[in-house]
């Protein structure tokens, strides 16, 4: 992988660029972050000319490494106003891979206000007029690109992107073709829509495969990584039978898990929506339905469902912990069948689910839906395709929406909506809510792990001693992960059996020639925090960004009845000496 | 003055506190800032509890002083997230002066959903039931309040502030129990509507004059006050025969008046809005209507207007400049009566008329209504009245309806829009709209008076040079005359004619006793800035929020065909060494 894109909307042209050397051993993250760094000027318009969207496949993507089809989206954040990296599964990261691509960096906006399409192969990158496929949902959309194109990788955004709602997510296509696996959070979907792209297409015919320095070497690391995969109880049998929803009914019984807008952590009705309960759907309804499904080839988690009607066909996929959460619990909604439909409705709209069960949820308190009634809140999904100005207010994420209708009990750090974890009694991940580069964001430094999974380590969840260094340790972790184009889930085993982290180093040292140590995996992440401090710093932000909202340290969460008690300068200490 | 009453929304209980050594030498905008820095958690949300709205007369309210019946609100504003103060002509803050107040501290949030009265006499505050008075528009509520109180102050809040939209104002009744002045910036109106009060009432039945220490000194001082005033050409001639208005035909023929949202700095027809022509037509129809009027008893400017309708009957007092730009030719109308009546709709919704005017002509970018048809603007502003959603989101000023509508050419600073000056063009304003503590402001720091008026100094407009040293010299020398209760327009005499500077100071020492100098009017404003600052620095602010929007650097403003040009670096050099 040793090209670069360069894409002008405003010329319409594209330009092939060797990769400086500099970027070379960068890859997703590592490699979006430091571009958004050195290319956008901090303080501009997140929707402006001035902004850039980039895509990077990871250093192991479309190799044969398990689970390494991640690939990430960089920008700056009209959610947020932070710098963003977004990642993904689905089919494209591989593609992109095998076309050589180490990233694409999209700016300018076109004079005209029409919507195109960009068609990645061997010979470059083109740009073709979108003609009537704008303005369409993610689902006819797609098809009617596989229609045209055959099974090539379709990255694109629905009707919320184009009309650049802060909501708006990344759609990258599983694959069946279907469009659920988004790079959902922080609204790099607008940005996509600013730049008018409705859809990139990634098409690998006639590329060879990614080229390995040393094949043996590489082979026997990728065979130990997948041992470790396999062997560990939650990537190996939790997930692949469950899905990520298999949290519900363990989040729910640990009393984190956020009930009517964080009113209580406990849903008395969970298991109606847990992956134990869409596995027994999937199972008894048949049909295209699957407990166990991949989004990308050569993963061998399988946390992936499809969800389907009472038909047996397929109506989402997947259905996932953090969506079954947003769009369920939150809204104390437990009807599998409504919120897979929400689900549907935000994938086809084109929004980040965790953001628009978070707003309303936040549109609830302001009376405009009913708690536990499901077809109120679908009726104001409907509104955001319809492009009505509630849809519109909507669109723009929880912060607005209070903001709108005067609600101040808005869950949300630096303009986003928090996930499926009360930080008041999982305070680790309440740390990463505050302190992450991203605003509200649980995959940032999932201390879910030590505090609730007992996985890397054992912190109470309920006391605030350790979440600190909880946290920081695991947004570094993190950021190296999402470098690999590995699943952030391969950390779950590696934190566990330190081989895993050998063979991901050895893998990457198969591929490039390099030496690296497990010793630099810190590094690598503090590298890329480092980064992203640095843009967040130039942008204006202060560690007064770093808090959570009020209620949060004064409203008491049954059943545990605690607050969040960590204190702003325990806060600080985060990122005070890195 | 020397009470402090703390009003306790929660509880529903008012505490009467001797002013502390401290705040006796403050008054206004000096003792709102310190009091939001000293008591305010900066990082708090600005309608949750934890934010307070304070009132305090100025120093000289309440005494002979000729244009002395200002009086400053403050708190932390949920439109910019920083400091804000706003200060007010009107009737009620001599009455407060007499009734012994120097300040009011309301905080807390009433349990239940109940809206408020407070009424202010020389016994105390009580806390009544505003029963069916909550929902009134202003001018009912005025009314309302005058029959059943007498010609009492009112501060009250429209449907607006009812409803914590970011864009509500404080109204305070002129000599005719209009609801006309407003503390209309920053959203000071949502603060109130927070706290669940409707309205304040102020009434001085029962007392004595303000206490002053040496009479003969301060009457020998206010009487040389008020010669400096009549005889400046601006306060003393063109202010009372055309009002604020008389701007319109300067500013445009400067190439400064923005039009159609920024796009360019002169209207063809600006003279239809002009002052002159409103002083025309409240002659020719007669009636109510008044070129020249009085805000409060004392005022000698009378930069006041009363704008009838066609029947003679007053429509809206007083019609400004600020108001027929925003309303008028940022939207290219220019129909007076049409401007009028949206004038007159805001103050009866309760919203500051520049943030609603720069917020139209962003719905307008939006297609929402046609750029010089003044009733699609008029049907718009009804929305805001009738609380719809699209109303909601036009009542949350125009950022966020930028960002709902998609909209990036949005004319603001922190949150703020613009006034009625292209900083492009008049590039000293523009550095206080940049550095200004408050968001896009130009009372902060009117360098329009060097650029265009010619008033203290004379610098060139359209030049970069000496304009981060004007602005940062009109914003120290702004705090300090919003500390004494005098209108600013004050300053545009004093700055000619220095005689004026040492009869205020004349005054206050012989108010209070004190022994200050012309030469600590610049310190007393610098203290106060350096508090400002100090808040917005707790609250997350840096330099980096200290920017023009993007467009300013990158589009040039006909006729003059320039952009702000004036850099970043720049900017950061107004508060660098304060």
């Amino acid at each position: 992988m040793d090209k670069i894109y360069r894409v002008n909307m405003t010329e319409l042209k594209v330009r092939e660029e060797k990769c400086p050397s500099k970027y070379a051993a960068l890859g997703g993250r590592g490699l979006t972050s430091t571009i958004v760094n050195d290319e956008i000027p901090a303080t501009c318009h997140p929707l402006g000319a001035h902004n850039k969207l980039i895509l990077a496949p990871g250093l192991l993507s479309g190799t044969s490494a398990a689970c390494s089809g991640r690939m990430s989206f960089g920008g700056k954040s009209p959610l947020t106003g932070t710098i963003k990296e977004s990642n993904v599964g689905g089919i494209a990261s591989q593609k992109l891979a095998k076309n050589n691509v180490k990233a694409i960096i999209i700016e300018g906006i076109p004079k005209d206000d029409k919507f195109y399409i960009l068609e990645v192969t061997k010979d470059g990158v083109k740009i073709l007029p979108a003609g009537d496929l704008a303005g369409l949902g993610t689902y006819e959309l797609n098809k009617k690109l596989w229609d045209k194109y055959g099974k090539v990788g379709v990255i694109c955004i629905g009707v919320a992107g184009e009309e650049r709602m802060c909501n708006a997510g990344i759609s990258v296509n599983d694959p069946e073709g279907g469009p659920g696996r988004y790079a959902g959070r922080g609204g790099l979907g607008a940005v996509m829509g600013s730049k008018k792209i409705k859809a990139i297409i990634v098409d690998d015919k006639g590329t060879d495969k990614v080229p390995v320095k040393d094949e043996e070497k590489f082979k026997q690391a990728a065979k130990a990584f997948s041992q470790v995969l396999l062997k560990h109880a939650v990537t190996g049998q939790a997930l692949p039978n469950f899905g990520t929803a298999v949290l519900v009914n363990i989040v729910n019984e640990a009393g984190g898990f956020p009930t009517k807008n964080f009113r209580r952590g406990r849903f008395d009705t969970a298991a109606n929506i847990s992956g134990e309960k869409i596995a027994e759907v999937a199972k008894a309804r048949g049909g295209e339905g699957k407990a166990v499904h991949v989004c990308h080839p050569g993963c061998i988690i399988r946390c992936s469902n499809i969800y389907p009607d009472k038909s047996g066909k397929a109506l989402v996929a997947p259905l996932e912990y953090e969506t079954v959460w947003s769009l369920g619990g939150n809204l104390e909604v437990d009807d599998l069948d409504k919120v897979a439909y929400m689900n549907r409705l935000c994938n086809d709209i084109g929004l980040d689910t965790i953001e628009a069960g978070v707003t309303l949820a936040v549109a609830a308190e302001a009376g405009l839906a009913k708690w536990g009634d499901g077809d109120s809140f679908i009726k104001l999904l409907e509104e955001v395709g319809k492009k009505t100005p509630l849809g519109r207010v909507l669109g723009q994420g929880a912060t607005v929406t209070g903001r709108v209708f005067g609600i101040t009990r808005v869950p949300a750090c630096k303009g986003q909506g928090f996930p499926a974890y009360d930080p008041r009694t999982v305070k680790g991940v309440g740390v990463t809510y505050a302190t992450s580069t991203m605003g509200g964001d649980h995959t940032a430094g999932y201390a879910v792990l030590q505090n609730i999974l007992k996985v890397g380590g054992d912190v109470n969840p309920l006391k605030t001693e350790g979440q600190v260094d909880v946290s920081r340790t695991m947004q570094i972790a993190t950021a190296t992960v999402d470098c690999t184009g590995l699943c952030l889930f391969v950390a779950i085993a590696c934190l566990d059996l330190p081989e895993g982290l050998q063979a991901i180093i050895d893998m990457i040292n198969a591929e490039y020639g390099t030496t690296l140590k497990v010793d630099d995996i810190a590094k690598i992440g503090t590298q890329v925090m480092k980064t992203e401090l640095e843009f967040n710093k130039k942008a204006g932000f202060t560690r007064a960004d770093d808090r959570l909202p009020e209620f949060f340290d004064e409203e008491k969460c049954p059943p545990h009845n605690l607050t969040f008690e960590i204190k702003p300068e325990e806060l600080d200490k985060v990122w005070a000496n890195i």
